[in-house]
């Protein structure tokens, strides 16, 4: 686990079934940080005082809820949230500007701020470096696991540690930030260069998972370094091997936030390969993994390729439908366009009876590739939705 | 009922449940035609036959199935579809280049074509002006209603009818055509004046629909035109009372799509008005329209508003959220982006308990606006489509 970081999580009464709601993660010295936060043109509370505080680039706290998303809630959700980290900074006697907050749940309903102002001396109290896990409880909303990674690695010598803490589990399309998601590390990094590794990181491991299409308000990324371990990273090149532990927490992260997505039963990969580019390959996983009919199809379990073709020729990038072969993990299901007849079908079912497969769409017309994680459409995700306020 | 058009429709077998899966459409002279096709991508070999044949401007006949898509089935799914409409020429006794080919269904299974010929004889028999219904039903796959539509004109003096079919309900998001439509009319018109019709036309109507978000391989539309009523259209501005008939018909069958969209319980108007150009206020309604969060909460009847608000911030379109007002039917819910409080939502869900209604979206940023018409997401939208194929 990460040097220097406490963490506490608690039920301040703002999730309707007294589940832990309100949580806090903090360095024990001051810390360097990047974020990165939704494109979505409407962002809650937090995200635009968070934009403002990251830009300084050091903070040495994070105070987070859940059961309400303090977005679309005017003037006074800006106080809230200028509040709810000042009640932080006062209990842990930090500056409050070094306090960021991030907030999930429904949004456009007012935040009933005296339940965290009541809250917070207790959940300070609470601070504990093995208290992770109720940390990653206090954030859930749909959720119905806890995401926590953590992976070592070593620079010059020194091992460090990188810290990932996430929460889905709808309103999940990535967009440069997705989610919540905390990344803590005991290695020390200038604030730029951890912005940089931060945004590079995500654009291939965040960016490439979707749920269900819809990006959140309150999507925020943190990055937070106190340098504890001793471990400094100087330059990109020389932090290699930081951005590569980095990555690994994030993908690990983004594939378990995909196979906890709301009502989801199955990860399945959506791999492009043999596009003109990278980007190519993207823009037709990314319409595959979004296709309602194949989604549904993969709940029920059924090899219905001819909606990946329909999805892949929709999706705006030149194809060429008569050389397209699509394997179901290594079962070669259509091969130049055509299927490949019944014992491949069979085949192709028993590999979507797995919980976790890849499906590969080949375009033979160039060296570009990508995945795309993605989940099935199932009955569940109906009834999560159709009421998630009451 | 349009002069001078005879229809048939008859079970061949391509169903599994034996209902009417092959239809003919029969005008007693050449007519001229237009033809709008899907922009997928992947195109099944009767839309790629038919692209060619339009092109020429006249046709006298259409045969169409459903239980099967003809797509993705290589050479010998192009040699069915030639095959179809030369069966259909030699009962008919036309040249074979007169007859246009639509099927829908399964894609990327091979026609069973012995049964279309089979059926021919027999499907041509049945020909009667007053076998629409049968044609209609023929033409549906998961569709839980016929499709027809029939609106009166007078040009010059002298009355006119145009008369729609069209299936939904599946893969249905528009992108110039969608679907399969057949419009028919007993006016006369040159076959560019034609084209140039429908594609204004459907621009405005069967583009501003959506179910699923799937753009199909097999969309075709086609609108077939034969004069024997003796009005005739010479230029734009002197078909503009046809224009409006045709629009009429072709919004009254978009919205009959949507209302008998797969699953689908309620029909909803997104409306966007306020927006800088018509064509932002497209990308925004577009947008809310196909965000399956939206689309569970209306199947749930939950005035969710934040996701109303979500998707719009995530359209790719500048907006300023703090002044967005947003009404159900005539209840203003969101006033400059914050909700109106729990009376409005009393009286916003109550509007959400009928079967119809309009979300209307005020961006007050110009004067900009547009309609989508679009559907709920509901529990038997994934069961359908779980197992369609089964």
């Amino acid at each position: 686990m990460c040097q220097g970081f406490k963490f506490a999580g608690v039920a301040s009464g703002l999730k309707k079934n007294g589940k832990k709601d309100l949580g806090i993660i903090y360095s024990e010295n001051p810390a360097g940080v990047a974020g990165v936060f939704t494109r979505n043109q409407v962002k809650a509370a937090p995200v635009l005082l968070d934009m403002e505080r990251t830009a300084a680039g050091t903070c040495q706290a994070v105070i987070a809820n859940s059961g309400n998303a303090n977005c679309c809630t005017g003037e006074k959700g800006m106080q809230d949230a200028v509040s709810m980290a000042r009640w932080a900074a006062g209990a842990l006697d930090l500056p409050e500007d070094q306090v960021l907050v991030a907030s999930t749940g429904v949004i456009g309903e007012p935040l009933d701020a005296d339940k965290i102002r009541a809250a917070v001396p207790g959940l300070v109290n609470e601070l504990d470096p093995d208290r992770i896990s109720d940390f990653a409880q206090a954030i859930m909303t749909t959720d119905t696991v806890p995401k926590v990674v953590s992976k070592k690695g070593t620079l010059d010598g020194k091992s460090f540690t990188v810290t990932g803490i996430a929460k889905g589990a709808g309103m999940i399309r990535p967009d440069m930030a997705t989610l919540l998601c905390f990344v803590l590390t005991d290695a020390a990094c200038p604030s730029d260069l951890l912005q940089e590794m931060l945004l590079k990181s995500i654009d291939h491991t965040l960016n490439h998972i979707t749920i269900d299409g819809d990006t959140s308000t309150n999507d925020t990324a943190l990055l937070i370094a106190n340098g504890l371990s001793g471990a400094v990273i100087n330059d990109p090149s020389h932090g290699k091997p930081f951005q590569q532990i980095l990555d690994d927490v994030l993908m690990t992260l983004g594939k378990q936030l995909v196979k906890d997505g709301e009502g989801a039963t199955k990860l399945v990969e959506i791999a492009v390969k043999g596009a003109k580019s990278d980007t190519d390959a993207y823009q037709i996983a990314d319409t595959v993994a979004h296709s309602s009919l194949l989604k549904t199809a993969l709940f029920g379990e059924d090899a219905n390729w001819g909606r990946i073709l329909a999805a892949a020729g929709r999706a705006g990038v030149p194809i060429d439908a008569d050389v397209i072969d699509v394997y179901f993990a290594d079962v070669l299901m259509v091969k130049n366009g055509m299927g490949c007849g019944k014992e491949a079908e069979a085949d192709a079912t028993e590999v979507l009876k797995q919980s976790e497969y890849t499906i590969t769409i080949d375009l033979k017309a160039g060296e570009g590739m990508t995945s795309v994680f993605t989940c099935d459409f199932s009955i569940d995700y109906v009834k999560i939705n159709a009421d998630y306020r009451s």
